[in-house]
């Protein structure tokens, strides 16, 4: 899948200190020093790309997962809320809970708000408050969400917001190839073009309820094709331009 | 109603500072200074007692509300998240949005949390997280619960999550009268004695989903009696031993 050679955002950490820099080819620059920092890729961990106090998610925002699901097509964004222990990094573990014996994968493109936005007037004024994009996995323990109706617990449970690796800044959203492997084998295959609601849209609407904080996210919702994870498994969330997001699978112990 | 005595934590504003103290009578004692500071509470605005990360709400639990909604009784807490963008503090405004033609209030029993906690082994060991208790108004869009199906957007709304005025330690929370005023009308009368799953056990059960860190608040469910807040409204929750919680209603300018 093509990947860009653009500048992307990410926070890293080495030995006990964490940061946040920009990578160019596998070499990272820390931001906000007096002094440039260059160092490699290989020698860092990296983090979630960005600390969110809050991840809104979209359901049902492609057609065919909509269809998959037996729901029908929203005429406004449907929403809910991940809460912020979810997050983990990539190459992090997604653990899976005794409560649910159905955790699923979804693959997603992540919206990251760069500025504080509430209730803007247009969609230009909203386009300005995106720091830009990156890869998401909105795991979900589906016989949860079917037993409670409400999907709010199915999607909160600690590990269950897979994120990054890097924030691709200036890019258009609109039409990027996604792709979820489980084990290597494709299991999610679409274009960021089959979204019912575009990603400025969503930002739009959603900072009509709420004010949006530098670091929130927005998962725009997942393509059909969603499936069991199980312990061992190896997931990877890939999208065009952006990157790709891998995780592991283990029960938690 | 019944107040108690016993000594209050809250946050407070002089000026420009913000501030956590203790309150016994009128007199607020600041917390966490080499000296002791002791300041009236008439000169002070008072803040959300709590800065939460993550709000828990509780759907159907107490019995007469589930049936008031024509909604079956859970056999697990039903949980959602509400934004800690919507948190206001006693004496602030609730802001009716121009998306809604059907917001409701909903007295309720607020835990906050002291101490991170995740998948404790015992009620013993949730129970001492707790750092105490407030009142809390859950704040919902009534129509656009009913659209939506899922309760988030009805609930994630700025100014939906009033919460104070003060957290009060070392209470029993399981028989406390709970009362809701709307223009000085009772609205809602009942006692925590009538929730279906108690604070300690939904303490204990969220915490087995996700961590819980220090400051979040988990807002245990709504008695009977919920319904429609207008423009110029005063709208009151009052909690025997906890204090009373009040806010006014305007429309979104």
């Amino acid at each position: 899948m093509q990947q860009s050679t653009s500048i992307k955002i990410g926070r890293f950490k080495k030995g006990d200190a964490e940061f946040i820099g920009y990578l160019i080819g596998d070499v990272v620059t820390i931001i906000g020093e007096t002094y440039l920092e260059r160092l490699s890729l290989e020698d860092l961990k990296v983090l979630p790309p960005c600390v969110p106090s809050k991840i809104i998610g979209v359901g049902l925002n492609y057609r065919d997962h909509a269809a998959e699901l037996k729901m029908p097509i929203p005429d406004e964004p449907l929403i809910f809320l991940k809460p912020p222990t979810a997050v983990i990094g990539p190459e992090d573990y997604i653990l899976l809970p005794p409560e649910s014996s159905e955790v699923h994968y979804e693959g997603e493109l992540a919206l990251v708000v760069g500025k504080e936005l509430y209730r803007p007037k247009s969609y230009r004024e909203a386009e300005e408050a995106i720091l830009g994009y990156t890869c998401f996995n909105d795991v979900t323990a589906r016989d949860l969400q079917r037993k409670d109706g409400q999907w709010t617990r199915s999607k909160s449970f600690n590990t269950f917001a897979p994120i990054g690796p890097f924030i691709v800044r200036d890019l258009d959203p609109t039409n990027l190839s996604i792709q979820t492997r489980l084990n290597g084998n494709v299991v999610q295959s679409s274009s960021t073009r089959e979204l019912i609601f575009k990603p400025v849209e969503l930002l739009y609407r959603i900072s009509q309820i709420m004010t949006l904080l530098p670091g929130d996210v927005i998962a725009t919702g997942t393509p059909f094709g969603v499936g069991p994870l199980k312990a061992g498994d190896v997931v990877e969330v890939e999208i065009e331009s952006i990157g790709l997001l891998r995780n592991y699978v283990k029960a938690i112990e």
